[in-house]
């Protein structure tokens, strides 16, 4: 909060005739910030290698107790999902090399261009950056989705890193590994709850029912126990959220005055770029072909 | 929000009679993940150097705008500060490694200790959960400092960073170079604030009035033009805010019930680990000394 | 050198009947072994990101004044040259993950494919171990190539450093600003030494005559002033030396005994893996035209 | 081997009349010079953390399988060691702000003080100019440790790496650590070519004896079955060796002119610094209270 210009005198001695006390002090002052600011050298350049994709992924810290505490449904709370997308939009609109998001639970990673230049490539600027706004999103929002009924117990916290990727190979395979993490975890989380809450089974019976099942084992206990049909539960659920930027025109009236002093309605139509979420597929190439603008060429 | 134990199967194949199709899916998803998950092994490992203290400082972004937009009193807002301050003890009391903390203005410094295993050390890791768990608060508690009159427009964000200091001198330099600088600042604050609000300057005049001045003699107009004196102005605006864990006994008085049923007021004192607010000078080495159990010892 | 396997007993306390002060010795000494090492902890991971190719630059350190004391023809010691080249061969033969290595004067590019995982693809590893086996070379060759009449008069040094290029196009641009560099030293050089050797002027008149010239300017000194065509001259010196490994076919006689005891001799043909040097352009795509299995795919 | 000084163009473009092509060739060459420049930009900084102490340790590359090639005397080579402490010398007098060494076997760890600036401290440069120079020294020293009889087949290497040591404390137990190794190996080594060499057993029979026995049986093995004292064994073995800087008087006798211009001889003494090799204990204290102006001051 700084309300006006510091000006930073860098200790020189000047000769003054006023007040002797008052000038010592000065120059004492001035020149002690100097004589401490060599622990600025201490600080160490974290930038990240050119030509990467730079991923920040964050996690939610001990969200198990937090879930708890805040009554959230399971195995999947939509109004939670709701806020981390939110929240998560509110992240990409203040940081505008992100060319997109994915998120699952309580986990969302952000993608920055592989040219972008934002904060100078540094990485602790850009993870912190990431995490903060986040998190005060998080807890921004929290009404719009929770409303009064529901209030935020105390500030809920989440964890990042900063991973790097050189071709678009690997950064498609790294969208697609918390993709595929996604519908493992949807999977075991929806059988899981199902045998609880409408098999009667305590959560240590659950358990030990599903040791050792692959997912065919788990579609079935689904559907012929419980007659549900894993492949119609929400694409939310099973795919994640993936939130990408697009253009769209956007027609508004406007109110103009003609020379003649009359006024005139006028339609006017701008391109805009706006945060927009799917609930699709990104493992396959299909997504990747229908919006070719997300990635840059690896020959660059 | 995982809200039961994700089963990994590492995309083991398993012969399967009951639904063709559902197992092949199940073997392409867990398989698919295996595929994915190289992609692990581009993290790279950031570790924090032994036996150094570990700083975390973060800074508000576009703060300007923010105490513009928020009508911030001028040159100092005591809600915000007591804000920052609320804001800062949560991120201690989640993180105990903290040592120490020093924040001025919007700015906030926190220290763990050179012996500190939390996080593994993971530069990272540290910073995010401090960013994440500042801004969280800073959103949550602002209703307590700004009350309903005065409602936050938007989600506010911080950036930070991290920097080892090795001995116990370079860290006290560091928290005096940040409180050398909290003084620089505030005494120019104070007397531009006081020129435009006092004095009737324009900012652009007070800026140039305070051109090339020394502290001596900004105390000076304060003092002949203003009849203030700086030496008697706040603590908390010239020496920032401190924090530091304090042990204190409390008493607490219980009822206990006595064998022939009885009850009885009893006193029960124990000691407790409060994170405590200073307003005091931490360049000389008064505090130091008065504190001796925050730093550790050099030689080790 | 260690000649055998050592034991490492960490530090276990033995109960012992023999001798007393020898046991008591036994455990100080492996106890203090283990006590020590935690300092194997302050080690940091320098592992390189994947999916880059690596590259290792080494530059002669006070070549100026080497190249003085051993009285190297100016402006190009062929010698000179042919040990540099000789001594990144070693390196090369050494440390097969380099695809190409690129030199010129007294400096040597080693590139790793990006998909080594030679030392694990730790920085330090790669790059002291490149460093060590050219300057051991380095000395260790002289001899072959300045003969026993000018011996080596101290043991020079290289300094180095570790570059990582994510795409195919960085790792070209990369080779090619070093040819490029390559020519315009060369140019100044050839037409500097040309103009004191031939043309009388002393190094400071030499200078001050060439200060400002572009290339065109030189090659007409060259040309006009002494009767030289600059693009006639040595490809070694205008284009440096590019290091690639070739598959040829080796054909040798091998004397093989028949089932009747008599003896035949045979002709045997192998494919061998050998390290090739070129003086060509590597600017231009025909090189990598020519060379397709030098590099590996961006989409990898 | 750069022999003037090269002219860098930045590819400015300049109008040209004598000769189109050579300019155009000019314009393109230095254009095309800067146009790659920004590879530069992917080289990252590895500044090393300011007031700690850096080590770069190098170990012999296979040398195991060297040692047989040469034919090393077992369990140690003295020539070997000399070799190594020759070469060790060579890098202190090179790098003058090393303040002291440790070798053993075939590593040798160079600490360079803390405050050093060195290189600027940047971490690539450190460790590639040690790595360089004492294996250039190796091969350049060979034949004063092994004569000519037994010449160096092909260029031996070494590889390294940095480690960062924030107090004294941690100095000093890294140096400990490395002696503490010296004695374990060196123990054990002794024992089990006592037994091949004098008890006739085979290695595998040696290596089978030895397995589970502490220092105490090593101890007892020597001196009950061969008559071997290990405490008198030579210190450069069990002990390892220590390069420091010494300052010396060094007196020479110099013929002066007098004013009457007869000739004196004049005795001059002047303090020199020299590397001082020492074969003693470095873990207990009595070695640093006796050389105090190695190490600096914790409180810095």
């Amino acid at each position: 909060m700084l309300f006006g210009k510091a000006c930073i005198f860098g200790g020189r001695a000047r000769y003054c005739v006023v007040k002797p006390s008052a000038c010592l002090f000065t120059t004492s002052s001035n020149m002690a910030k100097s004589k401490f600011e060599y622990v600025r050298n201490f600080e160490t350049d974290d930038t990240c290698l050119r030509n990467c994709y730079i991923v920040v992924r964050l996690d939610g810290r001990n969200f198990h107790k937090f879930t708890e505490q805040h009554k959230f449904a399971k195995p999947n709370d939509n109004r939670a999902l709701g806020l981390m997308s939110r929240s998560a939009r509110s992240v990409m609109e203040e940081l505008e090399d992100i060319v997109i998001a994915y998120g699952q639970s309580d986990e969302f990673s952000f993608v920055f261009k592989r040219t972008s230049t934002w904060f100078k490539r540094r990485a602790s600027k850009l993870m912190t950056h990431v995490a903060s706004q986040l998190s005060s999103s998080y807890v921004f929002y929290w009404k719009e989705f929770f409303g009064e009924d529901l209030p935020l117990l105390y500030p809920p916290s989440f964890d990042g890193r900063v991973v790097l990727y050189p071709s678009n190979r690997n950064l498609k395979d790294y969208l697609s590994w918390r993709q595929a993490d996604c519908h493992v975890n949807n999977l075991y989380n929806t059988v899981f709850w199902t045998l609880v809450q409408k098999g009667g089974l305590t959560t240590a019976q659950a358990e030990e029912r599903l040791k050792g099942t692959l997912a065919a084992d788990k579609n079935e206990i689904l559907f012929s126990e419980f007659n549900i049909n894993y492949n119609t539960e929400p694409a939310v659920l099973k795919k994640g959220t993936t939130l990408i930027w697009e253009k769209r025109d956007e027609t508004v009236t406007k109110c103009m005055k003609l020379p003649n002093a009359e006024e005139k309605e006028v339609a006017v139509t701008r391109s805009r770029r706006r945060v927009q979420a799917h609930h699709c597929d990104v493992i396959g190439e299909q997504f990747w072909e229908e919006h070719p603008d997300i990635l840059e060429d690896d020959n660059c």
